[in-house]
């Protein structure tokens, strides 16, 4: 069977990482990506052999920057099947006339909104209603998260109520404009925050509530999850459930902190140390009267990069079975 | 009638606010401060005309500084009628017998423990139970704050359940030793944090869970508060019954951090910035089948300091109603 050609449009923290996990895939190839300025990004894109598409008046920059584009963004997207847009928040709903003149398939991430799709996806919670699908969102990282860890309790145990307070990185990593650098900001001061009715997006039936607050860190996102459920059970119980999950990961032997997470990344030579899993503290898990606690930490930047391929792997049809999709997208990244 | 003689031994964030707090009422006096070491906050006081005491052996390096100190620590006990223990977390237990020996009341911070006194403080919650007491312990900055918000509501309408999620400044601005300066600890991984245990010191019936993390922050504590109640009520209730009390500060005008609260403290002139209530944002009350949200963000460095004078006031017999002492207190400050 001929491989999926997927398109990458924006190169920045996502579309970066989709970019190689999709290489890494045997069943879908890259057709391009696309980058606006040729900047340091741009240059390793280049080096690392991708074919880079630009809009039409940049094409020239990028020949004088010694990286030569390959065309205009158009042609790229008329070289592929599907495009996943990783462009920053908002921007992705410009392009939606493109890709439906071009006729492709689309992914947008979390930063638009449900009706761009009309489809909300995460590869635990929902990837059948994916199956064959023109239009996909990948929720957000911090969505993604949640549906995670929800969904599996839900199908378990049943899920009453979920309320999640989240503490966010204020930025990412290489970004130098942003702050704050000495404030705890509430994001935002109306409660709730939207990542509860973005897991609804997923999973229409859960009840959720949340409050995010942004914190001077990079790192990652901490969410302190409370939830209510239907059926009585210890945190051995709970435990068990969150170890049947591939993408959720356990954090113990000493680790207090985001940044001791992002170390065990770089030690396990993690590729930009990413960490692609939930990780979930067993011993925060606490349980009292059908009741239960547990802290786990999102890695902003790669969280929903394996999501991003088993959207495309149910959109293309390669694979029916939500579960097999995710066995080989981990096995291909090295979760 | 003769003012209540006060000593503060240990003269760090807590000591210093407290030495000023008592100096600025009618029915008490500071009759000494102690230090170890004559640094720049000794000199301050020096300065600030505060007799100063210091353990026996560092008495002549005071001198060599040009701040003769008034004699030892023993000495400064003898003089008061009442020591307010400032001292670092886990030492206050340590001078208990000296206090004991002396025949003089004490008072202890949040940093030791309940049985230390065997009642713990805070004014809205439990003044009349402090009243002639030789010992007492006012509790934290987070426990006061809880309590704060806690005992009106709880009062009015009843509180079923407390969760409270608290993002704490990592330490305090002039800690240039700690961090962390990118990362988000879990303080600590298991659930609960002390601080829902340390409210029932205070207010033994009420049902609260807690969870805290460490954010790269020093301005203020921020807690996201989830209340059950007994009693049907709207936002609107919610607000009014904060509004009541003379320690809880309403947050708006477009202040969305802890930064801007803090802007706030530094231009309405407070000494040394300080915000002694509970700042709480109006807008983030929302109420949902008798389940509450809110924010609030609480000044560790002084939000007990007003708590230790009306503590003083209750142990001393220099006022029977909590109402009229928390008035007083607040008039002498400038609340």
């Amino acid at each position: 069977m001929a491989k999926a050609k997927i398109a990458v449009n924006g190169y920045g923290t996502i579309g970066k990482r989709v970019a190689d996990a999709v290489r890494a895939q045997d069943d879908m190839e890259v057709v391009g990506i696309s980058k606006r300025t040729p900047n340091y990004e741009a240059a390793v894109a280049h080096q690392l052999g991708y074919d880079i598409y630009t809009p039409a008046e940049n094409v020239e920059a990028f020949e004088k920057a010694g990286m030569p584009a390959a065309g205009s963004v158009e042609e790229m997207i008329e070289k592929a099947d599907l495009v996943v847009d990783c462009t920053p928040g908002g921007i992705g709903e410009k392009n939606k006339p493109l890709y439906e003149k071009a006729g492709v398939k689309a992914i947008w991430q979390g930063g638009e909104s449900h009706p761009i799709a009309g489809f909300s996806f995460n590869a635990a919670s929902n990837y059948e209603g994916a199956l064959d699908r023109d239009l996909v969102r990948v929720v957000s990282c911090n969505t993604t998260g949640l549906c995670r860890a929800i969904t599996p309790i839900d199908r378990e145990l049943g899920v009453k109520k979920v309320r999640a307070i989240l503490a966010r990185r204020a930025t990412d990593p290489n970004d130098i404009k942003k702050g704050p650098i000495n404030a705890i900001v509430l994001h935002p001061v109306k409660l709730p925050s939207h990542h509860g009715p973005d897991v609804k997006s997923v999973i229409p039936h859960i009840n959720i509530t949340s409050a995010a607050l942004l914190v001077p860190t990079t790192l990652m996102h901490l969410h302190t999850v409370n939830m209510e459920v239907n059926t009585d059970c210890t945190a051995e119980d709970i435990k068990k459930i969150f170890s049947s999950q591939s993408r959720i990961r356990f954090i113990g032997q000493g680790i207090t902190s985001t940044a001791e997470i992002m170390e065990v990344a770089r030690d396990i030579k993690r590729p930009r140390n990413d960490m692609w899993e939930n990780c979930i503290w067993p011993e925060s898990i606490t349980v009292n009267e059908k009741e239960l606690y547990f802290f786990q930490a999102v890695h902003q930047e790669s969280i929903v990069v394996p999501e991003n391929v088993d959207a495309i792997r149910a959109m293309m049809g390669l694979e029916s079975d939500g579960t097999k999709s995710i066995e080989k997208t981990n096995k291909a990244l090295g979760v």
